[in-house]
């Protein structure tokens, strides 16, 4: 049987459906297990006013979708176990609503609060003058823009093999006259009662020349996974702190303090090292290795890794980032510098590939562990205690 | 009978009302009185594309209140007395398109018409760099944001005690990562058939550390209370014009001249005293004493009181501001010299209460100037001619 | 038989129409002709998100209105020619997602791709700090406000007369508290069946003051009107170079190349002649002569006349400009030290008027061709090779 395509938004053909719920009634044919749905609306109300939300249900992982936040995974939950971490910012921000330009450039903070958010795709770092580039774009702001560019294209594929695959696929542009111009083709995929789902994006450059691009997946996690005592495993070559702050916390980088008064964040850079089929598993388990949540990312294209630790009080947003990126988030002169800008050519495209998975379990908790320690005995893993030129 | 309570607007749940209208019809059992009403819609076009509005009417006076912008009250009637000054901005402006950072920071005036809105909650005076507070938000811009910041809820309440109270709760949040986070908690009650409304505000930090907190409530009144002649009076202690060039009006302070070409605005700044109940009547009659615009504020939540005199020509916007606050709109360095923050420790709230009466006779008039004689001549008043370092 | 009205949008009465067709069979009494049609809805998705579109077909000529877009002319079709350029902002951007402040002052482009733009009202060249207007205004950005600020007012006008005329008048507003305060009413207007419209603006100072107005037509087409060896003409008295850019371009100004990769923009500046009605015509036309889009305007109301070259890649956005203005597009202080700012008394106007008219076969380009040349020929064109200070 063929798989099924549910058109939602299509701003050049003017198509756009403000509510529906498609499930095993309105298409019995998908599958059957019965339990799951795709429940898409438009929010109201507050800075969420004109939001477009899709819910979807796997029938034991739920999802929140924002199209109009970029294709961002707002939050979600396994069985009980809620997927994300509790923002200041407590609802999905319509980007109308954000200035960018605003707290010296650090605007992008006023609508962060998902579970999963791109930050690029010219920039992902600070914000800042970066003069080096096209000119229309020196004026950096913090992460870029492309977390806030709305979704012109969204449509949902309901493909029968395998007990049932849900896709769903989003497509945002950034481009202008006299500026680079990219298209993001972003695609979600779930099995039916899986416990993990994955995303598929590709970046292609429309514009007609060569252009640098940055993209980054800024995976933020909260309790029930973080806490005091959670652990952060990743096989690496080698790391740093990318600062004298994260040089304080060398010590117990791969370990948590629980909510922490005054806190002030810590990043480390890692050049990960993968397993036989290109990929690397990144790891935070709680205290007692019963939870952990599991982020795989396609090494070869997401060549950095950044772990972002935020472990402020509860009220303040106790989290932590777990972030493959084709550069680390460092001001983009420094990347530029680094090599680590992907410089597209007309009409050419980078793709990344990261998939994250629930265990729920000590079980399935200890096998990524030990998978985790033989890749990691594969190589030396050089640990810099200090901030290195290379990273920072 | 108990009260009853109707939601219209709750992020969180993901509840919105687009158009309802609540009157005897509906909600007969609310009171006997058969002429009030509350109709709620979206407005659409121009710049007022998605502003929610509630039109309230308790029978006589009507008023006009927009969660889109912060629970501001954009004008009202009483009877056939219209409240409210004729501002360049016609019609209610969607925060969306409004960039409170250009203009050098004083973008807030490209939305400003509304009778009554709130300054605040960080900082309410004029825009510039304050690096002595939170970092994220030392690039302060005119008044703040919280007039521009859409309510997250809205609810309403029908009481029927005393002959029916209409009572509309709106909230409203600022806080984002890094950043403080208040939220505020607004009330706006009339009874039916009165000329009176109140507004109950409470400020609460919700972020983790002590932060600071400006509010100030620009209150806006024109044509008819405001013409050449016109009156203002407020019992106080000490007043000072706030610049050299309020000074220059010193003599007519208390008095206003009809619209005039070329007028520049002038502020005064008053330290109010109140009545044995702790509240401060500010009175803003017409030349022949026949109607009035009295502000009734609890003295002891706002402490400052800013008169605002801007009788440019009836085009320009002919209008005074009554102005009760925490703190004078100062840049916020100066009022954190004076002391005047307000610093809210994590949990911690503090309230604040007005009353808005509209006095249609000479005899109600005339009662509210006697009440403010008395009180006036409780103590001495101290009048600064010229600025004085402990206002401005 | 009288003209008709219908009212699409009026802010002001809380009017506002959220899909409408108007077409023979709605209106059988406009016209014997049964292929017009008017058609109003609003997109959704995207940046799109709340653009009102208004979709006019006169039986051989389409156009696409944008309301939100301060009446801007999208794009359209003359029978199976498109009408536009194909910019890398592919669909309506709905101002709510536009900073004008970003990019250093450039972020207008994050929007633009019309057929037919405003640049105004109080600015239309780069953008910078001019203190020398209202000082309030001093923050410049890029080409002004008007085309990313929403009309209040629309509505439709069907007129019998001559075999049906379509108008559809649109109203902005410009104008704040201490700022200046614009009003523009727009008339577009076709015939049904014809290859024209026109365009008749009308702007008046609401304000208290004497204020200082710029407005220009960026008026811009791509292929097939566009192609390498296409021809411009208009009769002028004199011309100049913009830059020393333009300067390098002198001696093919007048034509065009190719698709042409890293071309950057040249801008030419005229002194249009009129012909015994007060119109000039512009001429762009391919190649061949077959094609032809011709610019006619008021020249006496638009005695400026900007031609933009921008023949980049098609990817880039392969296009050029017909621009005539009340001013030229230079940086505003300039223009105001030429006298050539509109300085508009309270409660005065200023008008102008265009013309668009497809030209499909060589003889209507021809007889253009013929009239611009008689028109060059009745006084010397003195042209400039280098910049030349009367200009910019």
């Amino acid at each position: 049987m063929e798989a099924k395509q549910v058109l939602f938004t299509d701003v050049n053909t003017q198509t756009w459906i403000e509510e529906v719920l498609l499930n095993a009634e309105s298409h019995s044919e998908f599958s059957a297990d019965p339990n799951w749905s795709i429940y898409k609306k438009q929010l109201h109300g507050g800075q969420s006013e004109g939001v477009d939300l899709i819910e979807i249900d796997n029938g034991a992982l739920r999802l929140s979708l924002l199209p109009t936040r970029g294709m961002g995974v707002w939050k979600g939950s396994y069985q009980e176990i809620p997927l994300g971490w509790d923002s200041p910012v407590k609802a999905p921000v319509n980007p109308a609503f954000i200035n960018l330009s605003e707290r010296g450039g650090l605007g992008w903070l006023s609508g962060f609060n998902e579970l999963v958010c791109r930050c690029g795709l010219i920039s992902n770092g600070p914000p800042g003058q970066d003069t080096a580039g096209n000119p229309i774009e020196s004026d950096l702001t913090l992460h870029g823009r492309i977390a806030n560019t709305p979704a012109h294209y969204v449509s949902v594929e309901l493909d029968p093999r395998d007990g049932g695959w849900i896709r769903i696929t989003g497509k945002m542009e950034e481009g202008m006259l006299f500026g680079s111009h990219f298209l993001l083709e972003s695609t979600l995929e779930t099995q039916l009662g899986s416990a993990e789902f994955a995303i598929h994006d590709r970046v292609t450059n429309l514009g007609p020349v060569t252009a640098e691009s940055e993209l980054l997946y800024h995976i933020n996690v909260g309790s029930p996974f973080l806490e005091a005592g959670a652990q952060f495993e990743i096989p690496f070559a080698e790391m740093a702190p990318r600062d004298s702050r994260a040089a304080e916390g060398m010590a117990g980088f791969n370990t948590y303090l629980g909510p922490t008064t005054d806190y002030a964040e810590q990043a480390y850079y890692f050049k990960p090292i993968c397993d036989d089929n290109g990929y690397t598993p990144a790891l935070l388990s709680d205290k007692k290795g019963g939870l952990g949540f599991l982020v795989n990312f396609k090494q070869g294209d997401l060549p950095c890794f950044t772990l972002w630790k935020n472990t402020q009080t509860e009220s303040a947003g106790y989290v932590t980032g777990l972030e493959p990126g084709i550069n680390f988030p460092n001001f983009r002169a420094i990347e530029r510098e680094q090599g680590r800008l992907k410089n597209l050519s007309p009409g050419s495209s980078y793709q990344t590939e990261i998939q994250i998975s629930i265990l729920n379990n000590s079980d399935s908790v200890d096998e990524i562990r030990q998978k985790i320690t033989k890749l990691s005995e594969k190589s030396e893993s050089i640990i810099h205690d200090e901030p290195h030129a290379q990273f920072s």
